[in-house]
């Protein structure tokens, strides 16, 4: 399988929390670090997710904000600590890798961001992903 | 009003499932694909939005992914079969438009992705697209 | 035409950053804040977006994240700080009113980021919104 979405982390499910329409997933990644993914709860049923499942978690790189610094008191449940790797700058857009445990992360920003927060190979960062951002595949 | 939202493809509400706070909505598009959509139950109300109601789908092109093969197992809900048509390259980003039945798709990705999956036009793909990233118009 | 999308901000265009396939979009709205929009270029084309052009800005709930403090060092171009006035929960998710300078934004976010971040009628907090979630609506 070929997928434009970058960054594909596998992980094993730690808890499965159903709404009426949507689920919270929580998924310890093989780094070490735990995801947590809201995804719809007909996705959860179709795909048999539980405690113990084997998944991916899928997250499209202009989903990935980044920051410099610890960050309190936000609603963003995925806060993944990493080094940035290269820095690729277009026009408007900016392409940053960034080594965490056990992976690699791509996040798209803008080129003001990129430039502001002065990222460069070696920057230490925190990838930051709303759960509603991340998408789950059955290995 | 004219829309920046590049994917505008309209459809017909089949069913609705609301939440507390979240709903998902069931279009069944022009082309015969079926997409899911996730936005708030106030929205759902606000818009009168029930089955046999005429709607448009909008898509945000960031919000749309790509892959080249079948795709098994993804808690991505919307699956939507095309053919790329032209394939734009930027400095760190890629525009591809993808012909679908009833219609043409723009996909934002990272020029790696495009490159990686060595897309250009003709390449079958299927787009992909989180529930929680279409946005519903009543028309 | 009536949207599902809960935040529709207007303003007025500041300043158009084209790159080669994506374009960065400086709005000032009507309460004074300065929003980044990422979005195509064709879109900017097409819409006949520039300096001066009168538009909305339109954010999914779903987009919106929730800052409890100042938040420095991050990638997010958008923090719109503003007071919550509702918090509604259900068994996943929660729908937060917030109300900032000339208008209201609403944010989905997890149950579990409501309550652990303590979010009651009240409470100050900052909107954080991601460039590449904005879309643009000329009117």
């Amino acid at each position: 399988m070929s997928l434009s979405i970058r960054n594909q982390i596998p992980g094993t499910v730690a808890s499965v929390t159903p709404g009426e329409v949507m689920a919270t997933v929580k998924v310890r990644l093989a780094g070490g670090q735990e995801i947590t993914a809201a995804i719809t709860r007909e996705a959860v049923r179709e795909l048999g997710i539980e405690a113990g499942s084997a998944v991916r978690t899928l997250i499209k790189s202009t989903e990935v904000a980044l920051a410099t610094g610890a960050v309190e008191g936000l609603s963003i449940r995925n806060q993944i600590p990493g080094t940035v790797t290269e820095v690729a700058t277009g026009g408007a857009m900016a392409g940053v890798k960034v080594a965490v445990a056990g992976g690699e992360l791509t996040a798209a920003i803008t080129r003001d961001a990129a430039e502001e927060l002065g990222l460069d190979a070696g920057s230490e960062v925190i990838a930051l992903i709303k759960s509603t951002e991340i998408a789950l595949a059955s290995s």
